[in-house]
């Protein structure tokens, strides 16, 4: 079933996962979009760095949480994008080897125009000892169901 | 010469580019994160999508211009990442074949704790029409000189 901005309520809590985190995807993201070493090099972030080792780059953790929320709802769901997220924030370091899992929580809903509406919605993102990594609030344009 | 907390001018404007947004690379990195189909199916959102054609994943575009930040700045700083980003807005869909440079602001400083303090910079990045598709304001984690 499509789900439209009708469909949505608010409250309704999911969640989903896992993705695991490989050493090879966090150093490739890192090299292309975010290479900074603590990102890119695993010799010198275990000596230097305070994380005690190289971690994700925190667009790739955001990536990843999207992967899973395309996954457990986009999919399915009537939008055509987002106009963009409030409070995103890196909470706990991403590391190699972590699994993550998401939860999202439908806060808000706002008619913006006769054709769509607004969904605003917290995203959480766990790693496997259920620690939140990554918190944002995203505000999604879902369509409206022309039929009513 | 690398740059502290202290070196960091409020009010100062730096501004980088070129990034040169192409089809496969939007293509490749909404499959993997981003799989929603006006992101990965061309023909379909040639047909369908409000947007005329593919556009890049919003993601894709944060990435992007944090690319285009290491390149500008944060490769010579003194940061251990950030805590977070505010007011992230998607203005006006990525295409394959732009070109995207970045204007970064410094906004405000806080100092933080006696090693380190945050620095507020408002992102904005622009096609080649000069127009803005996407800003944010980030919160970066700036060391502070230990000789100081």
């Amino acid at each position: 079933m499509t789900v439209y901005y009708e469909d949505v309520e608010v409250g309704t809590v999911e969640a989903h996962g896992d993705y695991e985190v490989t050493r090879e995807e966090v150093l490739s993201f890192a090299q292309q979009y975010d290479p900074q070493w603590f990102h890119t090099d695993p010799d010198r972030a275990a000596e230097e760095s305070p994380y005690g080792g190289v971690i994700a780059s925190g667009w790739h953790t955001a990536a990843m949480t999207m992967r899973l929320l395309v996954e457990s709802q986009l999919a399915d769901a009537a939008t055509v994008g987002a106009k963009g997220v409030d409070e995103l924030r890196w909470l706990v370091p991403v590391r190699p080897g972590d699994t993550l899992r998401i939860e999202n929580e439908v806060l808000e809903k706002v008619p913006e125009r006769p054709e769509r509406g607004l969904v605003r919605a917290r995203t959480r993102t766990y790693n496997q000892d259920d620690e939140a990594v990554f918190s944002m609030i995203g505000n999604v344009m879902y369509l409206r169901r022309s039929d009513e």
